[in-house]
């Protein structure tokens, strides 16, 4: 719960009066130091983090400290605490990060994967009726020529009709182990009578959800190249007047979501749970924008505050469509009752006004926003012999 | 180069004159003796086999003893020997021992992805424009209500037409490893520029190609419940007077094939690799026959060799349809000049005769006939922390 969305997930849920147990080996903390970045918001320690809870929700709040990808640490977590409903963010989430080298591949691919079983073993072992949200990524599906659906669609093949899971392809190491884990997910549904929303995320950006009060609870705020989502990146960008760097042609399109309403629909995902032995794909998106677009949107906004903001085309280090076809279907959380509250525009206001006070951490970590990872070539042709132990 | 496909072929190329390059780590003979099995036509240790082959064929037959989920090993294997083609069969390839338990579930798991992305590495540090020949299984389908595509199939959808991987629906852990490593090998010839025919074989059966001049030179024949494969089983049954063990129904219907046929499979793939950067993808069976028709056929041949053999229909230990729509495209192999040389009912006369010279080995691991794992349970609870130390 240490992540970029654990965290404010942990604190409304608290907020809503719920118990919290949450689980981190602060893996993440370590990779983003290993590439020589940081948060852009300063963010306590957990053990101060854990602090500030307690002190506020009592035992409501419990953390343990470990691995996922350890079994005996994960089914003693899940035994303990029975959850009714577990969100699965634990795995590595940086595409470039999985790029960089073989051995980070490996870990990533390792990490995710068997993380990802050890949880679906500790539910059948010790909690089989909860409900796992588990977090996948739109890009999972790729840019195909067609419209997107939601994980599953009618196939008419020779004349027979079939539902048909989507078909995936993803594009970078890290996103197929995403298509991996769904796939093992739905198997053990399948497998086992377990129940798990499977959620297809677009790019979350944003600083903030209403329960972040002060800054001792601000969430991990990535803007390198490695770890920095495109918007949350172009604003860190424009903050300390560094161009706004665009990759390739930037006709590249994704679904997007500011963090608030990603922790809505979580929320409301977790109050919906499947039937015994379902497995459900949710696309979990607000609008569909061009990164391009998106940089003149930043752009416009950090004009009108007086920030200078310029945009830099630079080659694009990721091999990747620069002009598709793009339409994702996104109704099922539409049904369930999610209402953006987000206005884009509004919510670059709000991230240009949070960074400009910490505009001194983005400057101290300035290379970190051109640490290309080349998608072609690994930079470092390191070889690791055994990818588990890091 | 230890195992039922992986000596036979290396034999097949001996013989046509090629160099040969073995690797092994002699995992399957110890997971086959986990179980209380061992193969039911006696095989010589490895020193043995490549003594004999050096004998013969001098220094054309290599051989490394190492395990591929050692990147430092696979990467130093494939710079000493740059091959042409590579082979990949490393694999964790039974379906019920990767169903026993947690720790075989994360063992295969993460055997056999980690295992090929070392290979797909070692081949973009030391050999790019070799050919990976991947052994992936007609199981990666499932059984859809649809005719089977191979590898990929023109979609329909709202109006829009596009070719997509065909979907995966895959019954055990084992098998999901193996559409796992299909999206991995396909993402890294798009982003390496390498290329690779990815097989999706059917059951394999037999004891001999024409290369099996003796006894010294017999393959690996599993038998037992976790290892054997159906037609291999049922005539190890029959040769010793047990009952064939049909699970459930029996309207179970796959692609089967010989193995002297797989073998010259493979061979013809080997010979026609794919432009760089190229994915292609086989269904690589001789014709589909249900389990219970092939229970009928090896009674109706056994019997007429005076074997006195009966069926016993047993509650299926798996999770599958029992009747189901099957019809799965086998054009590309074809195309290449593939024709069948073995009939089904020649091929089970001549495994009948080889293993009632060796029915004493059967009988002595009877036991493991009935090995039963139960998909829905694992048999032992067990929890392993680290799933790549064994």
């Amino acid at each position: 719960m240490d992540g970029y969305i654990g965290w404010p997930l942990a604190l409304h849920h608290l907020a809503l009066g719920n118990e919290v147990c949450g689980v981190d080996d602060f893996s993440k903390r370590q990779c983003i130091d290993e590439i020589g970045s940081w948060s852009a918001l300063p963010i306590p320690s957990m053990e101060k983090r854990i602090d500030i809870l307690s002190k506020k929700y009592g035992n409501k709040i419990k953390f343990y400290q470990g691995d996922v990808i350890n079994s005996q640490f994960t089914d003693d977590v899940v035994k303990k605490f029975k959850p009714d409903s577990i969100v699965h963010l634990a795995e590595q989430g940086s595409a470039p990060y999985s790029m960089m080298d073989q051995s980070r591949t490996l870990y990533t691919q390792n990490n995710n994967v068997i993380g990802t079983l050890n949880v679906l073993f500790a539910m059948r072992n010790h909690a089989p009726k909860s409900h796992l949200v588990k977090l996948g990524t739109m890009g999972e599906y790729g840019t195909p020529d067609l419209d997107i659906a939601e994980g599953f669609f009618e196939v008419e093949f020779r004349g027979k009709k079939a539902t048909m899971p989507y078909p995936r392809f993803a594009g970078s190491w890290y996103h197929w182990t995403k298509v991996h884990d769904s796939n093992n997910v739905m198997f053990a549904c399948k497998l086992y009578g377990l129940c798990s929303t499977d959620i297809m995320q677009g790019v979350v950006y944003g600083t903030r959800i209403k329960e972040i009060t002060d800054e001792n609870l601000f969430t991990r705020f990535s803007f390198d190249a490695v770890f920095g989502t495109v918007i949350n990146r172009y604003c860190a960008e424009a903050i300390i007047g560094h161009p706004l760097t665009v990759y390739g042609k930037g006709g590249q399109t994704r679904g997007f979501l500011a963090l608030q309403d990603s922790i809505q629909c979580i929320s409301l995902l977790i109050d919906n749970p499947p039937e015994k032995g379902e497995y459900h794909v949710v696309n979990q998106f607000d609008e569909q924008y061009s990164v391009s677009g998106l940089a003149e949107r930043v752009k416009r906004i950090g004009d009108k505050k007086g920030l200078d903001v310029s945009i830099q085309r630079i080659e694009n280090p990721r091999v990747e469509k620069e002009e598709h076809y793009y339409k994702a279907d996104h109704d099922q959380l539409k049904k369930l009752g999610f209402k953006a509250t987000r206005h884009i525009d509004d919510e670059i206001g709000v991230m240009l006004d949070d960074l400009s006070e910490f505009d001194y951490r983005i400057q101290e970590k300035k290379d970190s926003l051109l640490r290309m990872i080349k998608w072609h070539e690994a930079t470092e042709k390191q070889v690791m012999p055994n990818p588990s132990v890091r």
